[in-house]
This record gives structure tokens, C-alpha cells and sequence, in this order.
């Protein structure tokens, strides 16, 4: 069933809003902040039903696409960050692993056909509570159609990346190991953390 | 500020209930579950004020500590699987990266003292919703005292190790990683799933 209402915050990077819970998801009454009995953090109680609400990380799941010696880039057609460039990528769904997240972000994002290859990175994102996977993807054709969340898709060579108009530092950070990686002749798995 | 209500879900791998929100966290009114306009599923969403509420998979964080040729486990002391064995993990919270989260946990856990090392294995649990995730840590003193939701800490040489009794298949499949890449001289990173 479809409806009007619209997600813009479907799919993309922003900012948790920690202590945001005012109501009860079970029974609509109001929640207070406090610690629970064998617990040792806040968490939204329902102070009628006590029902107990927990907010936790998320996982953003993606791909580095290549196709010969190019990379797959999509420019943002949605905030934040539009018109700047990143790797196709989004939440992670219930009923999916990480790597199917993955590709299905690739498929909607870029268009792109593409084999998943080994997990590349672990990128934690403490700030907005994430954590950001890319599986590295290797194109086997260079037809891509991006979907209505990218204003077009293109691949780069190394030297054409435009370093300076990449929407996201986990992006920016896997695109670095890549190529470095690259330089090495040997890819890697690599975890990093931005604060 | 602490109460009485329980927290009996609080880090413990648990089913989710896909479409259980039944009320807005916002307003408290009435969500129906829609596919938004720019979206592909149905999402929880607010009758009254629109707020729509996304449901995703949660990581789960942990470590394998290891003491000269054994390794540690924790026996439960809480449901689910009270009285089995499993490697210190729990829910990864706001405000820690993965590394941190898994180091908290061994310490509530099993009071082990360890040094991280690399991520070792990434399972996907899709039935529940859940990515586990285990670091390997070089335990630096053989003292530890498990805390309240553990029974019993205990070190296994590979060959004691009670496989019958093991609370989790992602312990159980971490472990099995472990002793084999052990006997192969080289420790690697491991991506897995779990039907």
C-alpha cells in the first residue's frame, strides 16, 4: 500500500537524536529516561506499561564498484550532501544480511550489474551512531542506470576522483584504501573509526 | 537515576518482532504500516503526525579472549540459554564504535582484563535481525571475575571445550574459525551467515 507520506530521511547519514522517544511504540503513553534495575544506561521507559526502548547503532552497507581500472561514483540527488559524489550505499534492512544490503543499495543507487566481492571496510561513525560496510564489486558490464536517488553515476580513474566533492568521510576513507591497497597489489580488509 | 523496571532484553540476542510498533514515538497516536512515497517497504507511520519509524538489524559486539592456549567463556547466567556457554558480546550501543562496545561487554562480562586485536569474524543472524561481530584479545593477566550475567567464567584448551553446550552458533562458529586458522598459523577475518 502506498501513501503520500515521504522518508526523507530513508536511507541516508544523519544524525541520531538521542533521548528523542516521547511516546511508548506499545501503548502510546509517555516515556521517561531512566535507568532500568540491571541496566547501567538510560533508556525511554514507558511509565505505564514499562515497556523498555532501546536505541542503538545502525549499519550503512555499500559498495566500491569497478569496472577495469575505474571506480563507480553516484552524485547525491537528495540531502544531505546533494550534488556531491559517493559510493552507493544506505541502511541496512531487517530480513537481509550485509552483503545482500549492499547490493541491493548498489541496484537502487547506481543501476550498476555487479559481483560481490570480499568485505573491504569497517568504518564506526560514532557521531551519528554508525556503522559503515563496503563490500568491494566487481562490475561485469559498464552499463549502469542510476535510480531517482543519484543525479547520474560515473566512473572515475584514480586521477579524475573529485577528492574535494565526496559527500561523505567513509567514502572519502574506503576510496583511499582502495587505491592504496591498489598501489600494493594486494587487497586487504580494514577497519577504521571517524570520530 | 535508577527504578525497578527490568530490563530482561538488555543485550540479550532476542528475536525481533518485525511490525510491532503500534504507536507513534512522537505524538503517541496510532501508526499504520505504509510504504512512504519515495520508499519500497512498509514502514511505521504515524496517522497523525507522518513521523515514520524505521526498524533495522542491530550489532552485536564481543571479544575471544584467549590466555596461552585457551580460550575464555562465559557460562549465562540470564535467558535466553541460561547455563550455556558463549564468548562475552552484547548489543552495541550509541556512542561507542564496534571495538569499544566489545571491549565494554568482556568486562561486564567476564571481568577478563584483554588487549584487543583485529576484528576476527562479521555473522550475519538474519532470522533475528542481528550482525555479530567478535575481536580477537590477548588476555593480559589470567585473573577475571564474570559479572552478574554470568555464572562462570572458565578457560578451554581446544580440547575441553564443552561444543555440546554452547549458547549461540556465532560462538560456536567463531570458536571453529579460530581453532582452525590456529592450526594454520595465521589469523585472518571471516565473514559468515546464519540461516
Amino acid at each position: 500500500m502506498r501513501h503520500n507520506y515521504t522518508s526523507p530521511s530513508n536511507r541516508l547519514p544523519t544524525m541520531f537524536a538521542p533521548r528523542s522517544i516521547k511516546h511508548c511504540r506499545a501503548c502510546g503513553a509517555e516515556v521517561q529516561y531512566l535507568v532500568p534495575v540491571d541496566d547501567n544506561r538510560d533508556r525511554a521507559t514507558c511509565t505505564v506499561c514499562t515497556t523498555i526502548h532501546y536505541e542503538n547503532p545502525l549499519n550503512v552497507v555499500g559498495t566500491l564498484p569497478v569496472w577495469e581500472d575505474k571506480v563507480l561514483l553516484c552524485r547525491r540527488a537528495i540531502e544531505p550532501r546533494r550534488g556531491l559524489w559517493t559510493l552507493p550505499a544506505g541502511f541496512m534492512e531487517l530480513g537481509e544480511t550485509t552483503a545482500e544490503g549492499a547490493l541491493r543499495e548498489t541496484v537502487e543507487e547506481s543501476g550498476a550489474h555487479v559481483e560481490l566481492e570480499p568485505l573491504f571496510s569497517l568504518i564506526n561513525v560514532v557521531r551519528v551512531g554508525q556503522v559503515h560496510l563496503f563490500y568491494r564489486a566487481r562490475m561485469v558490464d559498464d552499463d549502469f542506470v542510476p535510480g531517482p536517488e543519484s543525479l547520474e553515476a560515473r566512473l572515475f580513474a584514480e586521477d579524475e576522483v573529485p577528492w574535494d566533492e565526496i559527500a561523505f568521510r567513509t567514502t572519502k576513507k574506503t576510496l583511499e584504501l582502495f587505491f592504496a591497497d591498489r598501489r600494493a597489489g594486494r587487497f586487504g580488509f580494514h577497519a577504521a573509526d571517524i570520530a
